[in-house]
């Protein structure tokens, strides 16, 4: 009885803080990261093969994760993609962190969601240069990958859409909740400096939350790359290639600036190598602001705070290829 | 006291078990691989942020994991490697998995151990086409990476010596023990089937035995191949390139047979697709031996008992590079 009484009155003081902790972070105009919820777990270790699998490229070479590598926060630290045959990718690869946050996938949105995405890359031909129909081929002759995609899918005919549903659902995973940041909205006061509350201060003050918003601080809208100033580096067309509209042209989907300590270089082109650039970059052709030396620094320590959980999984081992496995062409034609 | 006599019974039988299981083994020449000892944690989780790490390359997109892929049983499953910008390396890239095992590492043995190994690749043009100094210029411009040399070697200075003593102390753990063919070793008669024996059986009687055994089923001498019959593919001097000696040509260091199911392709082109081919091969140039079909289906089941259990652990992060991090150059000069 005794027992009972206490686990009523904890649960009741829980139940206050966490009140008290939505509050603060309504507040806000940023959210803390939700882990993933309603996961399909068999789907998931599927997806985290599958993602790590290069069979899926012409080469045998590149897998998802040679772009967006999950141990240097989703990207690949470079300018842009190096694809098959060493090809210069057009675009700054994006993290795949947080990436089912986005209203869109890709810089010009094109993707609706992370299965059309996860899509594109494989038959890319300067990407991954395979096609739907030879990754199959290669997916269907591995045993013990037809066995995994009848359990998890329950059904005997593997199409591209199981392959790419089981990648987004592994991807869902790929949120990372519990930055200092987050601690912080949700009620741990001792999270931050002085330094990086001012910097947060500065950040909202200054009009850049207009646009790195809500849960992922960005993804959720498409902006103009160049407001007050155009900007001076390569430009490619951005949203109007999608819309056909003319008044898209340079727009982007503005980037998520979570784990943005771990996803240099910045920009759509990577031409920012540095935080301290890109906020001072950002600052003027989007604010008409030059952040003085000492707000920049105070900006910069609060973006990095923004730094999550990073995934934490076994690496996967992939069912090896059979005497039927079509082989990868790295030199081929 | 009857709990203390139970434990002594159960010890001494024990003990009878594990001298049969080592007697059982001593019999054969093939022994079971044992687990990695004496090994330094702390060198092994910064050598395997350093084996995952891209910016060991002057493109910040290959690293020791690129080629000796974990997740594909330590290697990249094509004949030859893809190097910096796409170039075609000379050779198979050989398994890293039981590699502690080797007389020498290299296909020609030119490196004594994994340590000498580790430096290799990076400063090679044809792979990670950097140079010992700039990849201790990036490792030197992060800080988690310092405090954890500091660490690991207690001392402030880092040189390429540290770098490779911690690649090779992480590659000392991926060995794969409990393999089946293991288990009977170790006194489970169940653990093979009657045609997996019949094909040890074989292995044996038609002399592959000779240099395929040991720990490794391999790695312990230089032969040459193509003892019988010239070999018709591409053929490097291998071991006399090393040595001078023109004895040694067409020597390579005889590959383990471990995990070879996952090892494919192979020989020291890459040039045998399955084991079925390499198996005819080999007997042909090797020992003047035409296996039947039925032989062949014998010899390659029990190859595929070899399989251990792959290395089991989480997906490093790596620390982030910093504003004074060199920038890796991929598509530069």
């Amino acid at each position: 009885m005794k027992r009972t009484i206490l686990s009523a009155a904890i649960a009741l003081i829980s139940g206050v803080a966490a009140i008290g902790a939505a509050i603060a972070a309504d507040d806000e105009p940023i959210q803390p990261i939700r882990p993933a919820a309603n996961i399909n777990l068999g789907m998931v270790e599927l997806g985290k093969k599958l993602y790590f699998d290069p069979r899926l490229s012409k080469s045998g070479f590149i897998s998802c994760n040679s772009c967006h590598n999950l141990s240097m926060g989703g990207t690949d630290n470079i300018p842009t993609s190096i694809g098959d045959k060493w090809q210069e990718g057009p675009i700054n690869s994006p993290t795949v962190l947080n990436s089912s946050l986005n209203l869109a996938q890709f810089w010009d949105g094109r993707a609706a969601d992370l299965k059309e995405q996860a899509a594109g890359p494989i038959a890319n031909p300067g990407e991954m240069a395979f096609t739907h129909t030879l990754a199959l081929g290669v997916i269907e002759s591995i045993p013990a990958y037809v066995r995994e995609f009848k359990q998890v899918f329950g059904k005997d005919k593997i199409t591209i859409d199981e392959v790419t549903a089981a990648i987004a659902e592994f991807e869902k995973t790929l949120v990372t909740p519990n930055s200092r940041f987050d601690q912080w909205l949700l009620g741990n006061k001792e999270a931050l400096t002085k330094k990086e509350l001012d910097g947060y201060k500065l950040f909202k003050d200054s009009g850049c939350i207009a646009c790195h918003n809500g849960e992922a601080i960005g993804g959720n809208s498409f902006q103009k790359m160049g407001i007050v100033e155009p900007y001076k580096g390569k430009m490619p067309d951005g949203r109007a290639a999608v819309t056909g509209d003319d008044a898209d042209r340079f727009n982007f989907k503005v980037p998520t600036l979570r784990n943005v300590e771990l996803t240099y270089p910045y920009f759509h082109d990577g031409a920012a190598n540095t935080l301290t650039e890109a906020v001072d970059i950002m600052g003027r052709l989007q604010l008409g602001k030059k952040f003085t030396k000492d707000e920049n620094a105070k900006v910069v320590a609060f973006l990095k705070t923004l730094t999550g959980d990073q995934p934490s999984f076994t690496l996967p081992i992939l069912p090896p290829s059979t005497d039927k496995t079509p082989r990868p062409t790295p030199f081929g034609k």
